[in-house]
């Protein structure tokens, strides 16, 4: 019923935009990286999206994960698409080639990622964590330690659980209290409950590596005093092979509103006070190892959003395609629903905010790789600016928009799409979630704005708005709309960055900044999008004849997000202005 | 968990308000209806709400509706629920004395009916059904009719069913396919399939009267070729008494995404030749019939948006109260999470939108009333014109607000709040269909502009417009902030007023207004909202030290409103001035 087809020609359309624009079409060492060569893994993802893991999307929602007495039973299905993942090389696509992977670029493994997230987030969920699980071990773990888990976690023997949230305290990773006590062979025994662990228990590979925040005896109290300790649930001899059960039992798993393939585990550590792990890093250098791993997973969450968004898109179309309902505004004659107007406003501002937001992520792993093989270090650094301010705001902005997108979508679909076997209201169930973890919305405009921005004293936004700028005059002339919109938006932004900037170190406005981050992160979300939107248009300008239905769409998309969306930007700077205004008097115990 | 408090004060507020404001205060015939008597019904409805209501609203979406061969059994608790609501009055409580019920004004009903919606949807649907069914069977029923059918339902000894949707049809009524045949002794006999059918089939009242759509062996193709008939589940004797099962049978439920204890059912009308109904008012007039019911049920659909924005915001409050999370922005201290700004924009967008819909929400049922009893013809035909103008509005914008606030009360509960135990997630789940049954957002947003807009040529939208000027030049002098906002607003809206009438018969502009009426629709409700919420702040300004804590929030969250909400109007009303831009040069079929 809701299967995914991988969006191929706008894939590639975008991503070989990203090339060209960020130079990455002159980087050396990626000169075998060719379009036909990441269109043909392209081409191949998608058979296994499509034909594997999309048809599992929906078993996955209706019969969910099981525990039985500290086991977790995946959903049918699940353990042989895992293998088939594993055994085609998608586990360690963008893994080193050291570490057993394929080191394929960033920007060629994002629309992989996509096609995976769109098709099946609840399973494919895994793969990020084995990704981000192995950034760690590289940057921080010792060499005995890569040698032991790099290559099981890149051919997916072994998988990665992260076992950070512990029970009350959410978000706040400052309150840790597991304990980890030094043992005298250079282990440690660990003893603490962690909750909302993903993947903290299956039955799809031979052994779990649980990555641990916990303090040693005399750590500091607060965010400096955390350790990060590798757990896992075989213990592992000395040749790598798997030894006795580590005292790691999964106590429940949590019944959720979506992503019911997915088991997000309970987890107790040392419940008989034999549960041993290995320091990975110095002690107390633990949230430093998790800021690593919190980056990757900000910038995968934001790509949820655009695979929720082409999903939610996608299906829409097909259904108001097929959907016969009501008369033509015009001439009466009974018609498909995809011609009412209304109905093309909300499948346009789905696919307009999908394409923006996709093209968004696709330069963002492109900077990535850009910033590490580029020779020009001063590049380098501007580049790792930039993918820092804009990590919150496609990680928050993204995910924000990939709820409204599966909201729009179940709206196309009226009636049905409340019904559950229609299989739209999952979207929805799923998204809910995305803008929660990898932290929140809220969390994301406060890094945004007190240390992307204000702690920065604005270098990098000035960059950004600076290469936006730059962008817009160069647009081809058809577009010359969409130019003094974007000229006139980014002066607006500039404005109020200055005023920010004044307002940073006064004590009587910080109530105002916190509570105008989140509009002031809407507002420099849509101008990405929109920036992106203009230059796939200004692309389609250039291209032309040569495929013209298509071009002609791209232009059209980029006009109806100006007309529709890019509006916002001045309503969201206003609000920023004055986002204390009765806030600061409003009095919550006196209400009601 | 999920306790549902009555909001007694902010009810009494409002309601107090909006009977001075708009003079119901002066109509002798509802003297008697003292803001006294008003609050003694309404602290008996707030107990049965919180004390029966509220603690059956996670059972029914945990345990849901049975189907058993033909039969529907609701969860457990709802039949006793049902008696006690029956036995208490509380069914008949807005019918006529004539039909055994109380006769309670409108105005007095609405915040009865906001607890019933706010404390378990799923469960009081029937009661909007008895009410509507009520109201057609007194306009277009017989005296026979009446005579034998209103007295059962406003006791709650039979309800209402209202078979409307045919498998394929949607919001499609004049695509209806049942038919009617005349048989000799005046009764017809019913042949045909309807789906979506709220209470079709329970087991908690003795009968049930389906209020079916049907066609005559001669009507006319479409619209206006529907009757209506009501089709008893059991036959009525001449004496009353229930006689003989009809041919009529419940084939299955819809598994939905929420409202799970409420049966949305499939119902086979005649499938052995036997189902036999009668004639509700004359042949082919059963669409006019609807529109009764429906704008009622638009009404009270829109207040179900208020429901959710109350029910998010008490939990959301509740929780940020008792969650300790994070550090102080400005002291550092751990705090409770209601501590960061961002977190009380989220509790304070809940907070000011659910007031200002719930003042609209009443002041709608206060123009009934006085539409009713005013001696004024010119008064009652203003406002029956006001009141066309806002059910569409009303039932869109509060139903999408209702949506976003379910959101965001989820956001607030982060984590928590995706796990169903907490019982958060169902507000979301269940509050998803409110902006699509009795006609989606864009079935309002079209009749918001062309039937009470257009076609009215713009005498009903002048006339609020000058209404909210002449409010806003009597504001307060503390309030000169939102007085100089309101005016400004309602001038960009006479504006865009004035630029849509001159399109109105240009055939170029037509998609271009189909296209921005969704966004038309949302800058009124905001304007609407903002308007209420000043007269709250006004009132407050008036009573002044009275109570004031209590006052001084009211003046803060229309501040709130008003720097946060009210400058999308502009933006919107932008957007609707450029609506077709893009949109009309986009091709769906050669898009990816």
């Amino acid at each position: 019923m809701s299967e995914y087809l991988a969006p191929l020609k706008d894939m590639q359309f975008t991503l070989e935009l990203v090339r060209q624009h960020t130079g990455l079409d002159q980087i050396e060492v990626l000169a075998e990286m060719t379009p036909d060569f990441a269109n043909t893994i392209l081409a191949e993802a998608a058979k296994f999206a499509t034909g594997v893991l999309s048809p599992l999307n929906q078993v996955g929602d209706q019969q969910g994960c099981r525990f039985d007495n500290g086991t977790v039973i995946t959903p049918p299905g699940w353990q042989q698409a895992y293998q088939q993942f594993c055994d085609n090389g998608w586990m360690g696509l963008a893994m080193t080639e050291a570490a057993g992977g394929q080191a394929l670029p960033r920007f060629i493994a994002q629309p992989v990622n996509e096609m995976w997230l769109s098709a099946n987030l609840a399973f494919v969920m895994f793969h990020a964590l084995n990704q981000g699980g192995s950034d760690i071990l590289r940057h921080f773990g010792s060499a005995t330690q890569q040698q032991r888990y790099l290559e099981p976690l890149a051919s997916g023997q072994w998988t990665i659980a992260m076992a950070l949230t512990e029970p009350g305290a959410g978000s706040d990773l400052a309150a840790t209290t597991t304990k980890a006590t030094p043992l005298a062979n250079g282990d440690y025994r660990i003893k603490g409950q962690k909750i909302f662990i993903t993947y903290g228990e299956h039955d799809m590979a031979a052994n779990i590596i649980h990555l641990v925040l916990a303090r040693t005896p005399d750590a500091p109290a607060g965010s400096r005093g955390i350790s990060l300790f590798a757990v896992p649930k075989y213990r592992i001899e000395a040749d790598g092979s798997l030894g006795a059960h580590n005292d790691v039992v999964c106590s429940g798993i949590e019944h959720k509103m979506g992503l019911h393939g997915s088991p997000t585990c309970s987890i107790s550590y040392g419940d008989h006070d034999d549960c041993i792990g290995e320091l990975i890093g110095a002690e107390n250098q633990g949230l430093m190892a998790m800021f690593v791993l919190m980056n990757e997973a900000r910038l995968s969450t934001g790509m949820q959003g655009v695979g929720f968004g082409e999903l939610s898109y996608q299906h829409a179309l097909r259904y108001a395609q097929e959907r016969s309902q009501g008369s033509h505004y015009q001439n009466g004659t009974r018609v498909t629903i995809n011609q009412h107007p209304d109905v093309q406003r909300m499948l346009l501002t789905m696919r307009s905010q999908t394409m923006g937001l996709r093209a968004l992520g696709y330069l963002l792993a492109a900077w990535i790789d850009l910033a590490e093989h580029s020779s020009d270090e001063q590049q380098r650094q501007q580049l790792r600016g930039q993918i820092a301010l804009l990590t919150p705001v496609f990680k928050a902005f993204g995910t924000e928009q990939g709820n409204q997108m599966s909201y729009t979508c179940l709206q196309v679909f009226g009636g049905m799409g409340f019904v559950e076997e229609t299989g739209i209201a999952q979207f929805m169930r799923d998204a809910r979630i995305i803008t929660i973890y990898e932290g929140t919305t809220g969390i994301q405009a406060r890094d945004l704005l007190f240390r992307k921005i204000l702690a920065d004293k604005g270098t990098a936004l000035r960059c950004l708005l600076r290469h936006i700028h730059q962008d817009a005059d160069r647009l081809a002339t058809p577009l010359a709309e969409l130019q003094s919109n974007l000229i006139h938006s980014v002066a607006a932004m500039q404005n109020q960055l200055e005023a920010l900037l004044d307002s940073a170190n006064k004590t009587s406005e910080q109530t105002r900044l916190h509570a105008g981050s989140v509009p002031l992160l809407d507002a420099l979300g849509i101008l990405c999008v929109g920036w992106q939107l203009a230059l796939l248009a200004d692309q389609a300008c250039i291209r032309g004849d040569s495929d013209a239905d298509y071009h002609r769409n791209l232009i059209a998309q980029a006009r109806f997000y100006f007309a529709h969306e890019m509006p916002r930007i001045q309503a969201l700077l206003a609000t920023v202005a004055d986002a204390d205004n009765g806030l600061k008097d409003f009095d919550f115990n006196a209400a009601g």
